[in-house]
This record gives C-alpha cells, sequence and structure tokens, in this order.
C-alpha cells in the first residue's frame, strides 16, 4: 500500500468531489473484468439456446452503465466516453470444477480523470444482467473478483494487474 | 438446479421482458450482500478517519442505484419501492489474513415482481462507491461474493442462503 | 375526429398533466409499430449478417426507453410497467421495391393510464438504434409510420387500427 | 449505397461502441426533420388555441431529449451539446390534403463525434409529446419521414438531403 | 415542534430510508410555493414579452423534476405521481417594491407515501429554470420562500399552512 | 438591471437554447448559498445527533444533482465538471432568532459555459434533501435566499455579491 490519500475523502474522513481542473487531458484507458460464478448446468444450458440474445443484452447493459457512471458514483465526475467495450464468455475450469461466465470491459475517455470506474461499473452491471437472466434457474449464482486488469494513461502511471494474481478465466 | 426456465429468454434464447400482469401483488423482500476486499492496512485507515464520510457515501450510492435498477437491468422491471437498506461494515478474519468492507442490502417492494434485483444493484453499486474512494492507495481492491442472501413473498417461495455456503461477514 | 378535448391541454391552449387519480386501475395493453426505410441492399447486407446483435441492440434501446416515458414525454405519467415486447423484422415490398426493418412493440401496464405512449416510445427509440447503426451505409434511411395499431384496457374503449389503412409490413 | 462498414457491427454483425479517440475535435452540425400526420381539423383547432403551450412542450421534450441522447440509444456516444434548437410548425399541403405539424431540429457539438443521432432523438421525441397532446381527438395521428436533411464537420463530409426527395414541409 | 422523530434518520443519526410497506395506499395531496426575486424592471421586461415560453419553460422544468423527486433527493421513495401542476405568476407587491415570479405547485399521489417531496421539487426546479432565464439580465436574482402550503390524505393529518406565515403571493 | 439580453429566450419571447459553440473554452468557477430555516430546538435536535450522516446525505443530493442540472434546467447545456463541492453547516442568529442550515455550493468546469446553474442546483437540492429529513418534526421548515455568491471565467467577467446584501450565514 502507497502512501497517497484516500480519492474523495480529506484527512478528516470527509467526502470531497476531487478537483480536476488542474490536470492534462489525456487519453485514458481502463481494462477490467469479473466472473458470474454457476451451475455447470447453467452454462451448458445457455451454452445451447439457438440465439445469443443473452450476451447481448449483458453487453448493452455494461454499455449504457458506464455512460452514466457519475450518476451511479456519487463522487466520480461525469465524462463522454470514446469507447466502452464490454465481453461476455463462458468458462469451465475442469479443475476446480467452477463454471460460468467471465466479463470483460474496456473503457477509453480523454479527459482530465477517469475510465477506471467506468470499466468497473460496466462489468458489475454486465454481470448483474447475467445474473437477472439466469435467476429462476440458478438461485446461488454469484458474481466475484471484480476489479481492475489494466490501466493507463494518467497521472499515476501505468498499472497490469501482476500474473500471480487470481485473474479472471484463466 | 430445477426445472425451470430462463427469466426474460424464450426457448430459442430470444430476449423478452416478462409479463408480470397476472402475478399477485404481494409484499416481497430481498437481501443481498458482497465483500470489498481490501489490504489490511486500508481498512485500518478507513477506520481510522474521524469522520464516517465513506460509510454514508457508499449507503447513498447503494439506495440511489436499487430504485434505478429498471433503467439499468434492461429487463428488469421498473418498481416503486417500500424501502432500500444498505450497510457497510469493515471486517477482518484473523484466520485467512483477509480484510475488506461488507455490504448487505434489503429492499422491500409491494408489487408484482421484484427485490431481487434491487437488492443485488445495491450491493454493486454501493461496493463500486467504496471501491472509487480507496483506490488510489489499494490497486488491488476486489469486489466479490456478491449473491443473493435471502428472498421472501414471491410465487417461488421463501428462499434463505444455506449455512454451509461460505458467506459474507463471517 | 370526435368531440372529445385535447390531452394535457386546457381551453385556453395552457398545458396540463392530466390528474388521473380518479381513475380505475385497469390492465391496459398498447401495439404500436414503425418502419425503418433502408435501401434493399442494406437490409440485406443486415440479414448476410452471421450474428442478430443488431436486432437485440434495437429491441433493448425499445424496452428501455419504453420504461422511461415519463422522463421524456413531459405531460406523460411515470408508471410502473408489466412488459415491454418490441419486435424487429426485415421487410421487402416487391410491389413497391420498399424494403427495410419493421418494428412492432406491446405494453402491458396495470395502472389509471398508459400504455399507448409507452408503446409508441419503444418503437421510435428501436427505430433511432438501427438507424444509429446502419447511418454509415445508407444516409437516405428514414424512420416512417410510427402509429398505435390497438389500445385495450382503457376507459374510452378498445381500439384496433382498420385494416384499410396502410399498414406497416403487410 | 457505399462501401463503408456498418456503424458499431463488426463483420460477425457484433454490436461493439466505435472508438473515437482518435477522430478530432470538430465542430458538428446536423439537422433532421420529421412530420406529425393530423387530421385538418386537429390542425385547426391546435392553431385557434389562444395559448401555444403545445410547441413549447413539443420543443423542449426534443431540446431534452437530445441531451440525453447517449443514454437512449445504445452505442451513441454521450456528448456535451453546444446548442440543440427544436421548431414545430403546423402544415396543410392543399394538394393532397394532408395535414399536420413539421417538427425541425438543429443541434450543435465539439466532439470528435456525434450531432446526428441527437438531431433525430430530438425529432423523434418532440413528435411524441404532440401525439401525446392530441391522441384523446385523433387516434390515426402518426409520426413520419423522421430523417437527416443535413450534416457537416465529420470526417465523411458534408451531406444534404437531395431535394428530389420528397421533404418535410415543402 | 412535536416529539416524532426524523424522517430518515434513527437516534444515533444513521440515515435509513423509511419502510412504508405497512401503510395504507391513500390518495395524497400536496402543495407548494416559493418566489423568484427579480428586480422590477426585469419583470416588466418578461410581461412584455409577446410569447409566453418562460412561463411554459419554468412549469415543464417543474412537471418533470416531480416525476424524478426519488432520484434526486436520496432517500424518498419512488413514486408513480397522477398529477402534478406547476404555476407560475408575476407578483410585484406595491408596498415593499419587491418583484418577481411565484411558483406554485400541486401534486397528487396514491400510495403509500409522498406528494411532499414532489410538490417542493417541483418548485425549486421550475424556480431554477427561471433563474436559468433571466440570470444575464438579473444577477441578483434569487429564490427565496419555497415551502410546503399544504397537505392531505397522510397519516399525519391535514395541513395548511397558517394565514398569520408570510406567504407566497399576497 | 443592464442591457443584455434574456438567456434563452429570443425577442419575441421564443424559448431557445444558447449557441455556445463560438465561445472559448475557460475554466469557470461559481458558488451559490441558500438557507434551509427551521425551529432553533430541530437545529439543536440534528446537532445532538452523534453521527452527521444527514450532513452527507445532503452533500451528495446536491452533487448529484449538479451532474445532472443539463437534465433539470430545459435549456441548460450539459456539461462534465470538474469539481462539485457542498457544504452544510447549523446556523443561529441571536440577534433575529433565526436558525437553520446553511448550504453552500462551489462548482468548477473547463466549458464553453457553465458553473453557475450548477452551483445553484447542488444548493437547491442539498437543501430539499435536508428539509426531506427535517420534514416531520418541523412542517414549517422553508427554504430561503438561494442566489449566486460569486462567479469567474465566463465572457461576463468576474463577480461577486456585495457586502451590503443579506448574505446566507452572516
Amino acid at each position: 500500500m502507497d502512501e497517497r490519500s484516500f480519492s474523495h475523502l480529506d484527512e478528516q474522513g470527509s467526502a470531497r468531489m476531487v478537483d480536476v481542473s488542474a490536470k492534462a487531458v489525456t487519453r485514458r484507458v481502463a481494462e477490467a473484468s469479473c466472473r458470474v460464478v454457476l451451475e455447470r448446468e447453467t452454462v451448458d444450458r445457455l451454452e445451447a439456446l439457438p440465439k445469443g440474445d443473452a450476451r447481448v443484452v449483458a453487453q448493452l447493459a455494461g454499455v449504457l452503465a458506464a455512460k452514466r457512471t457519475g450518476e451511479l458514483i456519487p463522487l466520480a465526475h461525469p465524462l463522454p466516453l470514446d469507447q466502452v467495450d464490454v465481453e461476455v464468455e463462458p468458462f469451465a475450469d475442469e479443475g476446480s470444477g467452477g463454471a460460468g461466465v467471465v466479463v470483460r470491459s474496456r473503457v477509453v475517455v480523454t479527459a482530465r480523470t477517469g475510465a477506471e470506474m467506468e470499466a468497473l461499473t460496466a462489468c458489475a452491471v454486465a454481470a448483474l444482467a447475467i445474473y437477472d437472466m439466469v435467476k429462476a434457474v440458478d438461485r446461488a449464482a454469484s458474481i466475484t473478483d471484480l476489479r481492475l486488469e489494466a490501466k493507463s494513461g494518467g497521472r499515476s502511471g501505468d498499472y497490469r494487474r501482476k500474473c500471480s494474481d487470481s485473474s479472471a478465466g484463466e
């Protein structure tokens, strides 16, 4: 853990939106991911459907949510985004027996801040949309390992999650 | 896994919003939870702050998001909610060394459907709001185990997650 | 044209939202349709795509917009909807040579008013979403014949557009 | 029809939001129009009202909707707009006997994309707002010929709809 | 001041949305008002305009905001409203020399709670819309005396502000 | 009062959103304030609560509303904001016996317009959120003196309200 201070919280713990007006406008990219953990049978049934609407529903839910991050996260800045990309893919880990759907997002923005919360919000809401479709058949479904995978273009330097971290879909 | 069909997906896999007009109006309650996994030091620093604004920011983010579930989840029904309650609490597991913040939500609605997606959405967005505040000091933060804890009042009967499941905050 | 007065406009022409509190809560259903008129080649190219994402994007755009009708139409009442169904289908009229996509919506609501504007809004926004995807290849695309097809459950009696009217997709 | 590819659809037909971060920021202007086709008597009654609130309701509905285009059209980019102008005017075509209201919009934006979908969305929602006010007296009302009239400032060059096209309000 | 407790705050001061599911569904009506205080000359110039668009802009801003009260006020319940009525009228007090615009709202809802915050939100946002139009000519404009005028239908009994209170527009 | 014309109203009184595309992008800052007038006992009870959630609820309501100013004020431009800061503080005027809560906001934006309406909207909605929490114990609560305190960075020069004006919280 570094010595930097909390975002949006001052030393007293009071919540304050950060003033970004002095920061440079740069092209920022962030990638995030999460997994919807399902029973193996649920994944098989989803895969067996002739049409892939479920995938598109999840992608669009994620894209639309990313565009509204500034409304959802109280102290996040409202931003015009250059791109939001959401991918949804089934996974089945033969070793652990775990199965489900991986959600990956990538957000590009040219602004004084941003991309990270937008990428995470895209994944979270895409995963919730999948949950909404499977909930009647798989009540123990859960959403897990929602996290930042990579980030670039910001003042704090580029970042990529280390390989030793357990990672979505590997 | 039971024999029921997917919500919002027909046998071809086409996405369709369920028609709930024939269902009874009942009082429905759902509880959900998730964890924001943080470094122990991050939790300690949050706890040491004189003011608890971070907790309130997360709670309100969750409450506001639950009210907008029908906008975020494409095939969810828009609903007038009777109550949304979100709680945020630090945890530290001496055994595993894991630490972070538990988010718990409870949503009450008197309607033909609902409460489950609203409770999950509340937890997800409350957790994202916490992430937004700690992200500068704890980049490996992740959101995990977002799931339904209990549900009652719907046609499919009452449900409570089994104790044998690993559970948030225990 | 009948003798009834304008909705939301009094005799002076002043805009006023109608008070529906004295009306009965009934199950109301409305159907609407419109066409996106395209070049025949555009329709063929859309049809030749392996994946049907364009259809799902349009459907979801329509469903989501219907849920927000009360935000878009200034004097419309905000309503919890029981169902929104949007269908998108290519058409090619051999006689006239016209081609494009038909959008049809059906909205169910149990309330004191509603369904009609929601069904029309669903069609309009679904059609705009299609336009958004084809605009780079077919600049003369237009959206036409957006209208109510049928309505039932309201105080003014049931309605179905007469067959003699030129109708979408026939 | 030109050889360009669909917006937001790749060669497989998968929906993807276009990445505009490499495009130049330019001043973009788009104009759109549509017609609300009404019975002649409806137009006369609207015109006879002492106050012009109906016109203002439609204009504002259009302006507000244009500002939210990025929320309504799933793959459209959220944009800060420089101006949205919506005009509403009655028309009566002595030749064809057709009558109604013409809606025209003009949107200005300084950005990497945009103006076209915003101008079309403004017209569509303004027209729906008019429909909402006349629907009780003119059930056969329809919205037609929603289309782009002109566009400038983008990478694909300037565009103006050809005169030979049948056009709103001529 | 009575002995009742704060809404949405428990004895510790923690914010909690009230659970209204046990309350009866009743028809509730609330009226609110406020004033936009302007220079006399500003009011005269507004009144001299041939068209009354400014009034309609303010009315619609108020109506639309009332419908979104549950999104704006964090702990307010989202509600389907039966009616929102907003009136805007110039005033000039010969005695005090004060002048400006009075905004009055009336909201009807059939629900377990509500109407009061919706009526106040309608007035506040209508007044802000007026401010937005006059701000370039009257920088000292202010909005004042935003308050509840009357309320009925709720569990706490009917209420009407006492005449001895200084009141908008008298 | 100066000779400048109304914003968003032309000489006929027709409402039009101003075209800001020719204006320079500058850093703009605006400050606003208002007061929630309460009974002295209400302020004392609020102050005696162990937790300060009420303050945070009001601050966040204001921040979130400022970010959505372009949706609430019909002719305001949608803007990406650099910062929104809202402060809430009790006051008690020993002379007049008046008491309540002062709300102050500060908005920073780098754009072609803006900050003023955003700062006022932040104060208005923060004050409404306070009202929502105290309304059950203090029905005569009112919101007053909502006004611009200072503005800089725009074409019309810097502005600060004169000291001789009665001012919030003095």
